[in-house]
């Protein structure tokens, strides 16, 4: 049962040849924690398959009649290939996180996925992370480029790989409703910090 | 890219309510070992819907026409509610995981899950774990109950949650593929074991 607990919404961007981990335990955190979240497909129907061949039926779908990004505080960027190549590719996502960092507002990516802020120019200054090899591409858009499972500077969020898509998940909801109930959720779920 | 290494096949039982991150954290590590994986629905249609209203199309249905629990070495059950109660009451289900346990095949089970096995006294005198609070239903199944992320006994493995999905998936991954497999497969992802 979903208990909403903000009117902040956050999309989780779904591009074929996702990582579906990455992309579905931040769904499945903010479910949990009551912040309302979509999954939005970035490609030309609601139904998208993964790098591991599993298939989900998105929510939305940009471009679908009565779609925009101006429903959302938060983008999230899930990674893998070709996943993360086609959120890259798309030109109406990348003018849509370029106007929610210019705003301030929150953007969020894991993986190889950073790579995409970092090629918008988002990462410029800024702490980031990003998953194993990718650091040279964060480095050239101007990141501090760390090692932690999640970094967090500002309106930015970037994590490392499926691996740590649970932590990435818990710093979105501490974004929304501070660190004590993203704890308490990770206990909830088993999840040792 | 899917290299297949062994020729074991593998079922992860996808009922209406599943925890999703439970079942497709198994499907992704094993795609990524090499270890063929199917999603199989237990319900009426392929596509089902998460307990956290996230729609998956599986890749096989039970009783659709050709679909065999013959076809498996393993048997795998997410946990999530109303799933785990979803996955209870298949009586196909029931009897393939007595029978594939009879015949010493692998059966695994998270969260709530194992206590669909424990239902069936497939736990009787097997060390076992599961989600906070079901302990007493496993222990009413004759199990041992122990509070570590996975238990493996025999050919019965468990897990306790959400947050013990990539220890869960890993061990499955061992069982396959050896610990070595295991170890390296849990730090490409970036898992902090």
């Amino acid at each position: 049962m979903f208990r909403q607990a903000t009117d902040k919404r956050v999309a989780v961007l779904v591009a074929p040849g996702l990582e579906e981990i990455e992309g579905l335990t931040v769904v499945d955190l903010l479910y949990r924690a009551g912040i309302p979240c979509d999954t939005v497909a970035v490609a030309d129907t609601r139904e998208v398959t993964s790098s591991h061949e599993v298939t989900i039926v998105c929510d939305r779908r940009i471009g679908e009649a009565g779609f925009s990004f101006d429903d959302y505080d938060m983008l999230v960027l899930p990674g893998g290939m070709p996943g993360t190549r086609n959120l890259a590719a798309s030109k109406e996502l990348g003018e849509a996180l370029v106007a929610h960092d210019k705003a301030g507002l929150p953007v969020s990516a894991i993986c190889a996925a950073p790579t995409v802020l970092a090629g918008l120019g988002i990462l410029e200054g800024r702490h980031a992370c990003g998953f194993p090899g990718t650091e040279g591409e964060l480095a050239k858009g101007g990141a501090i480029v760390g090692y932690d499972e999640v970094t967090v500077d500002g309106n930015v969020t970037t994590s490392r790989g499926m691996g740590t898509a649970i932590p990435f998940g818990l710093a979105i909801v501490a974004r929304y409703l501070g660190q004590r109930r993203a704890d308490d959720l990770g206990r909830s779920v088993v999840y040792k910090a």
